[in-house]
């Protein structure tokens, strides 16, 4: 019987909507793998009467409580004290969190300030979560069968304070253990997946397959549960096998942070440079490219070239190309691709080139039409035509980020050689 | 004495954080404009018994209960069916909905299943607020001194819905209004901004002055509270007055998207192009100026050099000064600017160079340090030196986050002829 869980996040600035509360979502994400089940979310301000309130209806319904916020220095953070005073546990300042907190000012060159001190007050009993990222340091509390975690609501904060601190300290009262996996796969849509891998998603109960969609792409949870982390992993890559098997090269990656990431790794591993010529994305490539550490010995150049005159001076596309076929076409990719290897001498070249809209869409070429080109020193240059179609919310934000991806797809299957 | 509400999420898949709540955070916000306090926000998943609990605890501390999700033609969407039965209220088949409906079908060419006919079901006496995006109409209630509002899940079908609808049907309700405006400061932290402003923001009650930190940005939102929108509007503006005053130069706009929009609407208005130059921020100022739709009209092209060899080849840096002075250096990103320029044609050229880490951070040029160039028709070049510390969260996306921001600004000034 798998225990129930209340994230209960207090913070004024969460209810007045100035701030949307992802630290929901990535604890209720987090605990689910955990395998607690997470029943109810709850959100109120910096208000001691109603945190109390709040704290009775979470702890009469849930065997865990999960805060956030209310941790800082300020005489409006109370969270501590308040759930202190709720289970009749004295606070004692703890030498260890205030040595810290100390040198974290003194690190840098700060002079702390006396309601810092506040931060070192630990309820006695209490399990202290370090904050690598501040100064709130988390808390555990054991009472009457209850378990209450109060963590700070910054998310760089919280984040890998969860992942170092807390979960591993969840687990310890689990008697199994659940490892999650995520396969990473672009290039088909969730229904296509769905369908191409019924049996194995239908069927599965240990591990389980979930889907999730983002910024067109699809990426599929693994979670197996093992009496130990070895047996729940052998789970996970049996059935991450299968689903290569069945997906082949849609699969671009398997716990990996980003498909440009792949791209930089496999760019090194084959110690080859890329270059960018970019006309809808407007250096989106580039910068995604750039996100990642160490791009640099992989990045030789990127031309951002939105207008007709940039791609003629810069990359040197032909008048009569963009006269014939239009800035957004197949033959004016190719030479954006062949013009950015050339100027760069990079070993591959990428470009596009569409329409991501608002306007600018016609009959012939709607709002989504996108040409990717791509340039193999040795290989020349050839290009595709696409419709990206299907967004959610900000149309040329999803445009403009599904270009990018597919130039990175485009990319890759080239350096596997299955283009 | 102004309303109470509650939010009340109703679904699984933001409990188990698939989903981020954020109905909550845009309706808490358009509730506060409105004037009604939201004290506190529920979630918990389809499942009856925790929906009727959570109800009673919002309708016993809550004057207004709006509830998102569940009104689907699915078996697990029963909002609606809980809520009639807790009010008493019999449902009855309401001809104009069900007309809704089966159109909506019927021009998408769908074929209308039975289980849509119970999205027709009204309880008694409801207000129903029309969904122009889907089946699911709103529906306002008031029993007992409470007003329960139902809407859909989805954004794109409650938030029109909430602005067409129920911001109306609740300021029926209300004797004065809230209106709020946001003014945008770049150049200066938010200590700074507050102690600038203190006597300000101490006094202030009608209009309210908070601050707000993001990215390197600080805004203050002005919240006035009048009997009609122009007394408010009179109030926001006269304090909007006196914070240009005191602040001058680093107000950069009132109520606009960002620093990169107010920039492209400059150059139009001056009818002037620009060309970017980048090293460290790769791409990411390009981007961000072609996020703005309509950049087109003032962007000649980007150039991102990562590499010494790059901003040689490129930009025309000469190998001597990459030698002397060094990649990150106001020689390097001054010649970056030149080049840029001269390369593209514009009327002016930023330029930024520098060490946005994690790695390649020295004694002399720590991580955060950044150079920023500018070159102008007619004026030559000229670059100033930064170190952007401070940050919180990710520190390579704060630098070059921030970079861009700086580089904006400074193109911003020269523009306003205050450099």
């Amino acid at each position: 019987m798998s225990k129930t869980a209340e994230i209960f996040c207090i913070g004024t600035e969460v209810l007045i909507g100035d701030i949307v509360n992802t630290n929901a979502a990535y604890i209720s994400r987090r605990l689910s793998e955990t395998g607690i089940n997470v029943y109810h979310h709850t959100v109120c301000g910096d208000n001691p009467e109603r945190i109390k309130k709040c704290l009775d209806i979470a702890f009469d319904r849930s065997d865990i409580v999960v805060t956030t916020g209310g941790l800082g220095p300020t005489y409006d953070d109370i969270t501590k004290e308040i759930i202190a005073s709720k289970l009749g546990l004295e606070m004692y300042e703890d030498k260890e969190v205030l040595a810290r907190i100390t040198s974290f000012f003194d690190k840098r060159g700060l002079k702390m300030t006396e309601n810092n001190r506040k931060q070192a007050l630990i309820p006695k009993g209490a399990v202290i979560f370090e904050n690598i990222h501040g100064t709130a340091d988390g808390i555990a509390l054991q009472s009457g069968g209850k378990t209450v975690i109060m963590l700070p609501g910054p998310p760089r904060e919280m984040e890998p304070m969860l992942e170092n601190s807390v979960i591993p300290y969840l687990k310890s009262f689990s008697d199994h253990i659940l490892v999650s996996s995520n396969v990473h796969i672009f290039g088909i849509g969730e229904s296509t997946v769905e369908s191409l891998l019924s049996d194995l998603m239908k069927s599965s109960v240990n591990p389980t397959v979930a889907p999730y969609v983002n910024a067109g792409e699809v990426r599929l949870r693994v979670t197996a549960s093992g009496k130990t982390e070895s047996e729940a992993k052998k789970l996970i890559s049996e059935t991450e096998k299968k689903i290569s098997d069945i997906l082949g090269n849609y699969v671009y990656g398997i716990d990996v942070p980003s498909i440009e990431y792949v791209l930089v790794n496999k760019l090194l591993s084959q110690n080859k440079k890329i270059a960018f010529a970019e006309s809808c994305t407007g250096g989106l490539i580039s910068k995604r490219l750039t996100d990642v550490p160490g791009a640099s010995g992989v990045f030789c150049c990127g031309f951002v070239t939105y207008s007709n005159e940039a791609k003629t001076k810069m990359l040197g596309v032909s008048e009569s190309t963009l006269k014939a076929y239009g800035a957004v076409s197949v033959q004016t990719a190719c030479e954006m691709a062949s013009g950015a290897m050339s100027k760069s001498g990079s070993d591959i070249a990428l470009s596009v080139t569409g329409v991501a809209g608002p306007s600018g869409g016609t009959e012939e070429k709607p709002v989504g039409t996108v040409c990717i080109g791509i340039a193999v020193k040795g290989k020349g240059a050839r290009a595709k035509k696409l419709f990206l179609g299907g967004h959610k919310g900000n149309q040329r934000d999803f445009i403009r980020t599904l270009t990018a991806s597919n130039a990175f797809k485009t990319a890759l299957d080239e350096l596997d050689g299955i283009s």
